[in-house]
């Protein structure tokens, strides 16, 4: 946290001369929490040596500033998710900053719902994955933004929210993999998934661009356009059939490969870019008695160690998921501190790992 | 919740006739967070009705009822935290509760600090799995618990501790892993990991025993007793080296494989209690290699995905994760709801998936 004007003494000098640490010297002088006697004493002493209380003392009544950072996640339960928070704790709690965290489910209610609880517990900022949805995407979040809450979009941006965002470099991710496996001769590539089906019938190339544009998840559009990219770049026509637009589980992935697999010209090659798209990609390629990588190559997003382990290993665009949480953190905590940048939009870019599920089509 | 008078209004019967959800009633009638002035209005006018403000709204404003469920976790990056946590999660919101995750990563200080802050954003309840430690564990905890704080302790008890609890029934869990890897004709089973050691030198049974019963995350010492009464009851003598007691890490689990692996009397099988010890096993299997399950064979703790899809598909003992985090939520809504039954301690069994990973010995 940067200190406006450095006469006066941070909150930290005076945890330190106090002997404890910066969130117990917050609880004391925020005038919330528990805290032991001997520790307040101690803060109220040191703050009134350094004449703290005639400054951040003061804005901190009058303010409410609690050291507390809002965290809204889509699914807790997804390893992505679960590690973008522990790197947002991490680097919240190296700052003195409190951490508190609200699943959405990917629900726009359930966001609202959980934006209004944490404005209600008074956070400083929040740190949300917004969900988007039809109606009135991210309410909330506008809301607490325009009253003032500092908010960091995290591993999505809205389209048309302007709060600061840290997402994963999504179209380069997706253009390196479709490179990649171009380079190892492969021209039917498929890419599970893609964007979110609208509306019935064929889908064309045009349909595709038009959804990747609009989609409101927008990891999920970025990786499309990388792919197309990469494609174009090679001049491999794009085939529609390759490009995963139904349901995003691990049966709509099944069904998908089931049906990529079965038709004419089948898929050589695979980009799947979440855990379940990996899964739903083995567990059919297995079921149709395909063997990786001779039979099938396979790039995964998924950097879990069960990737590793796997047989072949997977071939993985690893995503530096914890450093976005902490990244995400560093900016709020930054504007909670003063920061008046313009609005900050940090692309994290993948790494990947060469394990063996690549290989010339058969 | 349960409705101490019947002739009063309950907050679900105001929420009700004003035609809103519970905890949208709940934040107008607590008098936090944010609503739309027509629902306020509309909620106002029900509860003036229906005569509530005369009773549950006194209290409510008087007890500081916030609708809110603190929850303090050990790792939310670790999939079965994440799972304990989304079951929480939904079963409170299910109750018109919010819910809020503050990480402890094992560290006692780190949870006494999430405690605090949590009582200092006035959560009706706490849900936790304690760190243990050697000096005060739960301290947070136990101080939140006296001072009148509903708490339920998840996925361990701590001894001494008398909250409430729900629990993973660990010691069946690997007695009946045991038993089945002895069923399929092996004496020489590993498991990792044991209870943590204490102290240097060689290890007995006795040790073990010992490490096991002061063991303050309970479910480790509970898994080494379920174990150990497996090999009684075949009448095989405990070999303390085949008992994992080093570093709780993938890298530990791979030291301690391949010393297994290497000396004489090598094990002819794993029980893996964690996710990182089946990755270990795995990962050392390969480098030795060991081909599952003619060489080897394995039972894993861990429903990952990624375990089925595995070749072969890893036998796993299924525990309802999620199903206790759900569980823990029920207890503690109960006890905010007035449910004055002496201390419970649940118990949650798992269930065996057949997958392919074991095998007699080859």
């Amino acid at each position: 946290m940067t200190n406006p004007d450095p006469s006066r003494p941070t909150l930290s000098e005076v945890a330190r001369r106090a002997g404890v640490g910066r969130s117990s010297a917050a609880r004391v002088l925020g005038n919330y929490g528990s805290v032991s006697e001997h520790t307040r004493r101690r803060v109220l002493v040191a703050a009134a040596e350094l004449g703290y209380e005639t400054n951040e003392l003061a804005r901190s009544m009058s303010t409410g500033v609690t050291m507390t950072i809002g965290v809204v996640l889509a699914d807790i339960a997804n390893p992505f998710f679960a590690a973008v928070f522990r790197g947002i704790s991490d680097a919240a709690r190296a700052a003195g900053y409190g951490t508190l965290l609200v699943n959405s489910d990917e629900d726009p209610e359930l966001e609202d719902e959980a934006v209004r609880l944490l404005v209600g517990k008074q956070v400083d900022g929040i740190i949300a994955a917004p969900a988007g949805g039809a109606h009135a995407p991210a309410a909330a979040l506008r809301w607490a933004h325009e009253r003032g809450t500092a908010v960091v979009q995290v591993d999505r941006t809205l389209n048309g929210f302007d709060a600061d965002a840290v997402v994963m470099d999504n179209r380069d991710a997706a253009r390196t993999a479709a490179e990649r496996l171009i380079a190892a001769g492969h021209r039917r590539v498929a890419l599970a998934w893609g964007p979110a089906r609208q509306g019935r019938g064929a889908v064309t190339a045009d349909h595709l661009r038009e959804w990747a544009g609009s989609s409101e998840i927008s990891s999920v559009g970025e990786r499309y356009l990388g792919y197309a990219a990469a494609l174009e770049a090679a001049g491999i026509p794009l085939d529609p059939a390759l490009v995963m637009t139904g349901e995003q589980t691990i049966e709509g992935v099944r069904r998908f490969a089931r049906r990529a697999l079965a038709g004419e010209g089948r898929p050589t090659a695979f980009i799947a870019t979440e855990v379940d798209a990996v899964i739903g990609v083995l567990a059919e390629a297995r079921a149709a008695g395909l063997v990786l990588p001779a039979d099938l190559s396979l790039i995964g997003f998924d950097d879990s160690p069960w990737a590793s382990v796997h047989d072949p290993p997977i071939t993985t665009l690893r995503q530096p998921v914890q450093r976005l949480g902490e990244h995400a953190a560093e900016i709020l905590i930054a504007r909670l501190g003063g920061d008046r940048r313009p609005r900050v939009v940090d692309h994290l870019a993948s790494e990947t790992v060469d394990q063996g599920s690549v290989a010339p089509p058969g």
